[in-house]
């Protein structure tokens, strides 16, 4: 193929040519869209760093083929444009990558800010449930695979309790804890969202095949990797952060020092997603990772030792839990990009999203991003003529610290 | 008998006068000494709260009688001006009393002022270990006498090894955590401080007769309550005061919810000594106590995983561990009066108590409690001719953060 004249077709191309997540490249497709930076990589019209990273891959890729092989497995392939890209879910992970591109064009251009707290190029999803309302009401569930039998319980009791009080519970398809988390929502009828670090069509381990099969009849397989890619390392380290930004919060159940787990816990942190830790007898070398976590001098982990504590901190933008002090403002819990979008919002009249931008001084691309959020809140109406500050959101109570006047200062 | 000239059989007459202990009648003694606050109790000479406090016993004491029986059974009745009276480990309780007097005098009467929180008129003892000693380098080690098997062992293995450092391990007498805390101390030839409610005549319960014989021969046995008295909640409440004191720090290692132990815990935080926490698993109902400190939004006591991190709360006089932030100034872990003496000295000149008591603006019993503790920490000296400030505590490093100059402010 020579041009890219389908946006799925550019995506599919996209999420295979370079990995791991690429700052140059999630910038290039902000800028130009899927279609226009399909074509320029292919083409090699892009920065040397952008270059460099596709290069291996830029001429071999056959996007056809991966979608053909999806469609055989019943897995589709969502953008940020398709209706159930999980804006919410992703709107930490989105916050985090226009920070880092800020620091990019700045000349920031160390492997560090590099690293991966970047949205996927796009999402490879197979089962029935709208991944758009992941993320509103979801707690990741992690921890180590070598887990005891303690920490298969907790996964698998928080888990069940978890979903009838109908949070998505988010983990990965290993054994040990994230096999718990899963088997717990399944035993409740709930809806998990497991997050593959390979192809959807490749279930790792092959063990837990069966547990792949049953969440994509009952709930969702995600994955950033095409159809047919093995799940390696580095796969695993990336497709952690999407465990953690798909999580109201993310706990951790058991994890040893040198746990997998401690990198969606750190990724969880950076995120500013709360962490909850589940403490357990100092005698087991499967608690050590949690335990540190709490020690911690700056901003320890959480401890929590019920489902009703966890469930403080899975409900909507609610960062923490309510306390005595006050619920958290809605606003507050908005990343920069949303609250500006909010705040440029004209108090009566109906716009359109390039007014928006305009309004807002951010690209296009992020506030069409930001604009679904916006309306899941209730805190916008979307129709035929544009959007529309809602009256409710001008008289949003103290607990919301948010009129129409602004944020309340305090 | 009409009329008290031994100041053992006075002391021997208050520990039994009133009970729980009392700031008027502290403050008497204090005031007065032992044998004129006898006489004044005893011929009702004193304040209707004191009064009324010992209107029941007053008259029907045999002091005699208790010093008979405490010497068939080994035991020995000490107070502040004896040589083995803990000085240091009392510091944190002396400081407490002089705060309560404080207000006391102020005219703030109500119960919860006359808490607690005071030293004991005196200390019934049995063993050969010093109890001067006690406290400079030591824990307290308490739980819930319904102990799983995982809180004894934990108990047990850490008692021994912070034996094996030199750690004094200070507990009660009763099943649970603190035999498995003494019997972790016995096997390592260490020592411990068992701290009963009642009579040292009176082990209880009775199952721990041998516990207690066992650390009378290798540590000591001490009691607030002279032979005879039987423990009662009470005085099991009261007792706990002496445990927080005489640590360094506080370890609980197993607690249910309301357990005795949490009472322990509490007058640790008021004393202002560190409060270590072991974890557990959620799923026991003998660590939610445990948990529960941990969680707390102000103050969350801090959770331990090891015998090396317990250790750095033991040091002589170091409130807190060793941390990036450096040492715990000496001049700090003092307390008021301590300080106030200190301060007073002169920087060549040897001076004797009643001088002190003049510089510092304390009274003398103030003063006179305070030098002991001032001469085992290394600050002073104490000749024939009196006290001398040490060359050595004119020149202390940075760590120590005071110098002849007074307290270095950082």
């Amino acid at each position: 193929m020579n041009d890219f004249h389908n946006e799925l077709i550019a995506a599919a191309y996209l999420s295979r040519v370079a990995e791991p997540a690429n700052i140059p490249l999630w910038m290039l497709i902000n800028e130009l869209g899927y279609i226009d930076a399909a074509n320029a990589v292919y083409r090699a019209e892009a920065g040397p760093e952008l270059l460099s990273a596709t290069e291996s891959r830029r001429e071999c890729i056959d996007p056809q083929a991966d979608l053909d092989a999806a469609e055989r497995n019943g897995i589709r392939l969502i953008t940020p444009s398709h209706s159930q890209w999980p804006h919410f879910g992703m709107s930490a992970l989105t916050a985090a990558g226009h920070r880092r591109a800020a620091r990019w064009r700045g000349g920031e251009r160390k492997r560090s800010i590099l690293g991966e707290l970047i949205p996927p190029v796009a999402l490879w999803v197979k089962g029935n449930v709208d991944l758009a309302t992941v993320g509103v009401r979801s707690i990741a569930i992690v921890g180590s695979r070598a887990a005891t039998s303690y920490g298969e319980y907790v996964a698998s009791e928080f888990s069940y309790r978890l979903s009838q009080h109908d949070v998505v519970v988010v983990s990965g398809g290993a054994y040990g804890i994230d096999a718990a988390a899963h088997r717990g929502v399944l035993a409740a009828d709930g809806v998990s969202v497991l997050v593959s670090a390979g192809g959807l069509d490749r279930p790792y381990p092959a063990g837990n095949r069966q547990l792949y099969e049953r969440t994509a009849a009952t709930g969702l397989l995600i994955s950033e990797r095409p159809p047919g890619m093995a799940p390696h390392r580095q796969r695993f380290l990336s497709r952690n952060r999407l465990i953690a930004a798909l999580g109201s919060a993310t706990l951790l159940v058991e994890a040893a020092r040198r746990s997998g787990a401690l990198n969606t816990a750190r990724y969880t942190r950076e995120l500013g997603h709360p962490l909850l830790v589940v403490p357990g007898p100092i005698t087991s070398a499967m608690s050590q990772g949690c335990h540190a976590l709490m020690q911690r001098e700056s901003d320890p982990a959480n401890l929590v030792t019920s489902v009703a504590e966890v469930l403080a901190y899975c409900g909507p933008m609610s960062a923490e839990p309510d306390g005595v002090g006050g619920a958290v403002s809605v606003y507050d819990a908005l990343d920069p990009i949303m609250q500006a979008v909010l705040d440029g919002f004209p108090s009566q009249a109906t716009v359109n999203d390039r007014e928006l931008a305009a309004l807002s001084g951010h690209p296009l691309l992020a506030v069409r991003s930001a604009l679904p959020v916006l309306v899941d809140a209730g805190l916008i109406s979307h129709d035929l003529d544009g959007y529309r500050l809602l009256r409710a959101s001008r008289t949003l109570d103290r607990r919301t610290g948010w009129s129409s006047n602004g944020p309340a200062q305090f």
